[in-house]
């Protein structure tokens, strides 16, 4: 038995692209004092895998060339040498793009399942991207009842979920996204009061007709022009939450900054970026909201599951052409019980 | 009696230049029912001028051609058609680059003198610049003991307030001037913790000398490349005021966004825009704290006094070259009392 993993074999240039990552094998760890040896089920694919793998100062350290590909995880428990953790047990954490992973116990998270929900959608809406959804728009966008929020990447694992909260909160929620699929789903399921696709011709323009009352707030996923749109409408004193800027990643080192900056100052913005770490305490409060809107069916949500982990890189290039199809995993192995 | 004023000719292109304003006189107007005619006395001459002079969005509209050059005023009541106002009183208000008009009574203040200080004071330290300083820093910037407080155009008339009250507030004051006269005011008179002559080569690495332990605010006036900077070098959490961004101004349509803005999502920063006379009703909080700071000599200030009217756009010329040194103001007429 050997632990396979993907490895960072060259820093990309521009998109990623094959070659970038390397398939490789090593044995399966085993767990110090206090550790646990973690079997991986379904790692997260997000944006900030391409952050991370280029070389400037970021969140966290970039990953370094030969070093497994940083990734969170949902694993089962192996084998425990620590007293808070069993065999058997699903914890969340940074699993990594690979098979099995050791790590101290005290980095690793019980997961609480809810109902007969699929244990991946603890990545999802009742995950990261979950609380990503919540903290930013509540926390950070201060949403008021009868305001106008705008959502970019409206149809992804954060932006579906914002844009239901906002319903929720009494906001007029109006979306972008990258294909009229996205866009009739945005609509028809998930209760936006308007979507565009940002592909149809004039962004600034087509946002300006969804927004007849301007921005309140803009939930940024993607910076680039739909930030810049943002920033042309934004009403007096909104609030732009900086979650993500897909858009920027693959050239972030040259990136330049948004045109229509000055308006921060004649409209008296507030830009603020986050990232949702620095959450980590309340995420049961998260959890427990947005867990009772699903039970209501007030929240829905999509998982696009592949697999298996051979599978990743071409899952990791899906999110950047916006090949996805709601929040992506990707199930470590075919034959896996969960 | 004719009323000289300065009159907006055509749109300056690029910087301000001679020939964009007219030297006019029209007779003086007599004032309605709830009105009153007043005589200007001082003339604040700001960066906001330039922008007043594009035809872009803004804080307000942008002066029409062939209108009188937008500015505010402490002048004298000469005559009032109202029971609030007197001959004799000396007011607060939009009085433009003239030298009488008239004006509703309510859209004047009456000036609260300080002691003994000279009229014009109450355009600078005691009036709008100020008040920017004070709610600025205070309420936008949320200064913390110990906190390393960035200011950029810190001789000018906001930025050499923001430093006095940022040591005031226990924090570590670093400013950005223009010229080795500056920088050593900054420190020897202001209280400044370290200055710059941000003409000095490197700027960035000037900056990250000057801040060894990071930026935990930046009080912004210039924009440009001091902004990036400021971006660059911003710890985790840190706040951005955005009061001005005159290295702009000549050229705002097509002002590109700062460079490093991805430091909004890495650093969690939150960059806000204000403008003070959203603080108008909290004016008297601001003027009782810095006129006491005044008073104990914990607050310094300098004036730049031209005049008469016809000098007012070689000193808008001289504040967007740095001539000047301090607030400026032009004095009206040479023959005027105060």
């Amino acid at each position: 038995m050997s632990n396979r993993r993907w490895i960072l074999k060259r820093r990309p240039v521009g998109g990623f692209k094959d070659g970038d990552l390397e398939f490789a094998e090593e044995a399966i760890p085993a767990p110090g004092e206090g550790e646990a040896l973690v079997e991986n089920l379904y790692l997260s694919i997000d944006p900030t895998h391409r952050i991370w793998m280029t070389d400037v100062a970021q969140y966290s350290t970039p990953v370094a060339l030969g070093a497994v590909m940083r990734g969170y995880t949902i694993g089962r428990v192996l084998e425990s040498k620590s007293e808070t953790l069993k065999a058997g047990d699903i914890v969340f954490g940074r699993g990594d793009w690979q098979e099995y992973y050791r790590a101290k116990a005290k980095a690793l998270t019980k997961v609480a399942r809810q109902g007969d929900l699929p244990l991946h959608v603890h990545l999802g809406p009742l995950g990261n991207t979950g609380a990503t959804a919540y903290f930013g728009l509540l926390d950070i966008g201060h949403p008021k009842p009868g305001e106008t929020v705008l959502v970019s990447a409206a149809a992804g694992a954060v932006g579906s979920i914002v844009g239901q909260i906002a319903k929720i909160k009494g906001c007029r929620a109006v979306g972008l996204a990258g294909s009229e699929a996205k866009r009739r789903w945005l609509i028809d399921e998930l209760g936006y009061d308007a979507a565009l696709n940002y592909r149809d011709g004039n962004l600034l323009e087509a946002v300006r007709a969804a927004c007849p009352h301007g921005i309140d707030i803009y939930f940024d996923n993607v910076g680039g022009e739909a930030l810049e749109a943002a920033l042309t409408l934004a009403n007096l004193h909104a609030r732009i939450v900086i979650c993500g800027a897909i858009s920027t990643y693959d050239d972030i080192v040259e990136a330049s900054g948004p045109r229509m900056f000055r308006n921060v100052l004649m409209q008296r913005l507030r830009i603020e970026g986050f990232i949702v770490s620095d959450y980590w305490p309340r995420f049961p409060e998260a959890f427990a909201a947005i867990g009772g809107w699903i039970d209501e069916g007030r929240v829905k949500y999509r998982m696009d599951v592949r697999g298996p982990l051979a599978e990743a890189p071409n899952a990791l290039k899906a999110l950047f052409s916006g090949g996805n199809d709601g929040k992506l995993v990707v199930r470590v192995r075919d034959d896996q019980a969960d």
